[in-house]
């Protein structure tokens, strides 16, 4: 996997108490796979700071490459990704020019648009502007806290608002270029449905493929009985240097599997016959 | 937080992919916070044993009491939890009589259905009900898979399958219960909605009604702005040994919030004056 590995942190006490669904986590797996990337672990810690700290040492521990956190970058008491991160590299927090710079730009128009009262450098509001030292402030197209990327040795992790809108917006447009230019693998899947064949028969059949078809992956996901007939989707995934490999590997795995399934009585989806 | 320290492994790779949204971890955190447990962490690891089992012994160094894990129990070849359960622990994989029971009688009635053409202990099968030692089988009111609990020391490890509606099946009939005769605290959570005020002027207001409120949690989630002007839901939340005192806690930070708010300038939600 070399310099490829992924692990994704989400902070906050919301997803954990079961208020707010993780679709950044969701979000960021699906772009990451998408580019090449292997999200190897996904972490989710409450809104304190030993508690980060630690889940970013382990991961370091584990040797990601790419850390990716969302959550915690907001002017309230309770974001505190920054100071998890600052106490798991060692690092003081200190203001940043930048992100200063960034951070003063916004309220200055929203004091310009009347959305708040007046421009003032508040605690609440230096707080966003306060990074891990030797980090990089990156702008928000959206929201008001920069997200935040800090180089330890040759790893990256990357710090992101919680709001879905700021978090995918700083990632597009400040990390998707970075990863590009580093991994050249390319991600691809497909998915077929079947029905009439329970999972227990569909295994030894999905072992056959894979002996056949080294370099894929195949999941089979029931999905529950309709009139005593069994339901599955089957998705097969390949990673490679070339897409068009990835895409033929795929191909040659799914055209078998929908003969052994045939074979032995199960029926493919209309469909997933063209 | 004594005995009531949760943790959640969710197993799959379809997970890490970005290809389904983790709503059973959301499931199990939003219901184990309202029976009084404190979800202290969440984990996502791909369909690997050691990926599995070095996710279980964190969790179990870190002191957790009640480890709830979801995915990998069915009959194909990338289902491992198990594995990754009787590594971690040090046990073998045992043929359990009781699970073996409850798998047979669920392919006997297949057959007797016609979804299955005969019934025969398959390896496929068979992999079901083969336990880490010790362990206790769980019925699968839905599907196949039994669920599976484990104690170690005075520590429950809990498996479930990925299918939402077996997992919630198995967790209501046989965890629910044990949960309740264990856990005597109450959670209590209420949300405002407010406008016009920006979250890093919320945020010294939170900090004067969590003095005041010492038992209760309070979360902003800003929700955007609307022409210019700032939409914030802040959460409130307490636990407590009886459940009216966890709602007064809440009501009453709410009120003084409220109260703030309104002197800054800030609107409440019709709804919510009520």
């Amino acid at each position: 996997m070399g310099s490829d590995v992924f692990e994704i942190i989400s902070v906050g006490n919301e997803l954990l108490v079961g208020k707010i669904l993780n679709t950044n986590a969701h979000w960021l797996a699906k772009v990451i796979t998408e580019l090449g990337g292997f999200v190897k672990r996904c972490t989710v810690v409450r809104d304190n700071v030993d508690d980060i700290s630690s889940a970013i040492e382990e991961s370091m521990k584990r040797g990601t490459n790419w850390l990716i956190m969302s959550g915690g970058l907001g002017p309230t008491y309770d974001d505190k990704t920054l100071q998890g991160v600052a106490k798991a590299l060692g690092r003081e927090l200190v203001v940043d020019n930048d992100a200063l710079k960034m951070v003063e730009k916004k309220y200055e128009l929203m004091a310009h648009r009347g959305t708040v009262k007046k421009f003032d450098l508040t605690p609440a509001r230096l707080k966003m502007a306060k990074l891990p030292k030797g980090s990089k402030a990156l702008p928000n197209p959206i929201g008001t806290a920069p997200g935040v990327m800090t180089d330890e040795g040759d790893r990256k992790i990357i710090c992101l608002p919680g709001v879905p809108g700021e978090m995918e917006g700083i990632f597009k447009e400040s990390i998707v270029p970075i990863i590009k230019n580093v991994i050249k693998n390319f991600y691809y899947e497909e998915s077929i449905h079947t029905t009439g064949i329970v999972e227990s028969d569909l295994a030894p059949l999905i072992d056959k493929a894979l002996v056949n078809n080294p370099f894929v992956y195949i999941k089979s996901h029931p999905k529950g009985h309709e009139e005593g007939i069994s339901k599955i989707e089957i998705q097969v995934t390949a990673m490679a240097e070339e897409s068009s490999i990835a895409k033929k590997r795929v191909k040659d795995a799914l055209e078998q599997l929908k003969s052994m399934i045939i074979e032995h009585g199960g029926i493919i989806d209309k469909e997933d016959m063209k």
